[in-house]
């Protein structure tokens, strides 16, 4: 239960209440998985809001918080809104929910006010505590058995959607709740869109190719990303590689503390450069990962947050050539006082088999 | 390209722009996965904002829709309200977006108005098209492969997350992207949470097994329940099982164009309450799947809308009983004007193995 931390969080703010309204953030807070709201006034009780399809979960997971039954009938913002008054808030802060449900409980509350604060449960969430920390290891650690099925089930002749299925089936075998997002396999020229999917392309010898996964464990997301050339690469491919390479590990030589996010992003960005390939990295140098695989903090040319110990953050530099293919090195780190600790241990080999 | 469709449904109304905010919209409207906002004005050329990580690919992919390049470094929003006003609009609607992109976009914006529009998608999304039911049939039949790989799997002694690992596994095999959501394998007392999660528990012999599971397919989902029993069923779980699968019956009888959703939902709780089991029927009977797996239109007891030809939605009686288990039968069915046609064709077999 984080309860306690975020009404420490509430501290020297003008609110006196918060609405968790995002099921992930609720999942966060209270350890529970579900449920439409979770009320938490700086003073009183705490209610989860639930539909009858979590209600009697609910009442088994959670022991200090009221579970309230919400009917498919009422207006879960009335209902809402009427405990909020009831407990005296005067101005409730909230993560995030749709314009909709936004204005129309606004509308409800009247003159209480309803305030945008998801930064509140935000600088906490992007602090991951020890036991967090043990189980997106955890979750790194299966992550590198899909990367392993994956990379032995590559050979010339195979499909990407085939390769995918020996990852995901590794990934669930040693214990995944299933993928964190849609494993990748992406090959040949298709390699040289960084946001491509997974098709039923036969990969050839020589091709380079990008598999891009990660396992989620309870609740938790790791994210990975390999490039590899069944057979022999070629020169151009080493040397497109090697930039590569050397990019992340100038990028994770000043990850740390207190360093600038935008800076980290900066040093991979220029080792590219130095080597004429600046121009080919199109996206950010990573993000924050933890309950969703993208999360605060952002490491690119426009961030404007400074990394702290307790961040986990991917490292993923690439290039990507129109008509060619494209290459790109991804782990998930943990920020440390003095720099990183690694996450997702694998291979760094460009040749296989 | 739904862009015109998009237009058309603007007619009538105040609006005259629309921005497409939510990724999944944008797929549905383009055709392309990526992309962070697609503008589409009334009169003028419609722009789809990307970053560098989606610009070569959306150039490739999109012919008559202009692509514009976002910077990390700049505001999206300032960007945004610029090329708004240009365009000469007053009055813009959008699909959803979260509260802090609409204050900051609307800040931006000045005496432009920006009005909360999700009903301009979602009556377009809600009613499939020929090409959308012929990739969710696809959906539904590879699911319904994923369900034959569980049940061959279910034996006693086997541990829940292997059962889901062979569904998935046979999913991705026969096509899919992965799964549409976590694969649910709940047995045992554990099925007595509808929303209980997949577990390493041991399943046993006479126990009753939940498997609700889905695969995307070309970004379609679909979604499928069997529950069974590993061994010979008790008369009880016969008699249980029986009025759910009546309950399924009897909403699927009345189930077509033009009647109320409530009134489905209705049908199969009267079902069950003939048996003295309406009180262990504690969700709502159903809901709408497309490119997500929860849409509108909902079917449940606070359901204001009418079913309409061309929706796909997924009909889902159980009971629950605390301390003793559960039973669930889903199938995902497209509403004709004269009935339905069920997607997934799967047995209702009680007893395996």
């Amino acid at each position: 239960m984080r309860i306690r931390a975020l009404r420490d969080s509430l501290e020297g703010t003008e609110l006196d209440g918060y609405l968790v309204a995002r099921e992930v953030d609720i999942l966060y807070i209270t350890g529970f998985r579900g449920g439409r709201y979770l009320l938490i006034p700086v003073d009183g009780e705490c209610t989860l809001y639930v539909y009858g399809v979590d209600y009697e979960a609910a009442k088994s997971a959670l022991g200090e918080v009221n579970v309230k039954l919400l009917k498919y009938e009422e207006d879960p913002h009335k209902t809402l809104s009427r405990d909020i008054r009831e407990l005296g808030c005067r101005r409730v802060g909230f993560d995030s929910m749709s314009v909709r449900d936004y204005l129309q409980l606004q509308d409800a509350l009247g003159d209480i006010e309803l305030k945008e604060a998801s930064e509140i449960v935000w600088s906490l969430r992007k602090i991951k505590d020890k036991d967090e920390i043990r189980l997106m290891k955890k979750a790194a650690e299966i992550t590198v058995a899909g990367l392993k099925a994956a990379v032995d089930a590559l050979n010339p002749g195979v499909r990407e959607y085939e390769v995918a299925a020996e990852a995901e089936y590794a990934m669930r075998r040693a214990g995944a709740e299933g993928p964190a997002f849609e494993t990748l396999v992406s090959s040949g020229p298709r390699a040289a869109y960084p946001h491509g999917w997974t098709t039923d392309r036969t990969i050839r010898d020589g091709e380079l190719v990008i598999i891009d996964l990660g396992a989620k464990y309870r609740g938790y997301c790791s994210d990975l990303t390999r490039t590899v050339v069944v057979g022999k690469p070629s020169q151009k491919q080493k040397r497109l590689y090697e930039a590569v390479l050397e990019a992340q590990r100038k990028a994770v030589e000043v990850l740390r503390e207190g360093v600038d996010a935008k800076m980290v992003d900066a040093e991979a960005r220029e080792a590219l450069g130095k080597q004429g390939y600046s121009k080919y990295f199109v996206h950010g140098l990573g993000h924050g990962v933890g309950l969703e695989i993208h999360e605060p903090p952002k490491i690119n040319p426009g961030s404007k947050e400074k990394l702290e110990a307790g961040n986990v953050v991917t490292v993923e530099p690439g290039v990507y050539i129109p008509g060619y293919g494209g290459i790109r090195i991804e782990d998930t780190v943990h920020v440390t006082r003095s720099g990183v600790e690694k996450l997702t241990e694998a291979s760094y080999e460009l040749e296989i088999g």
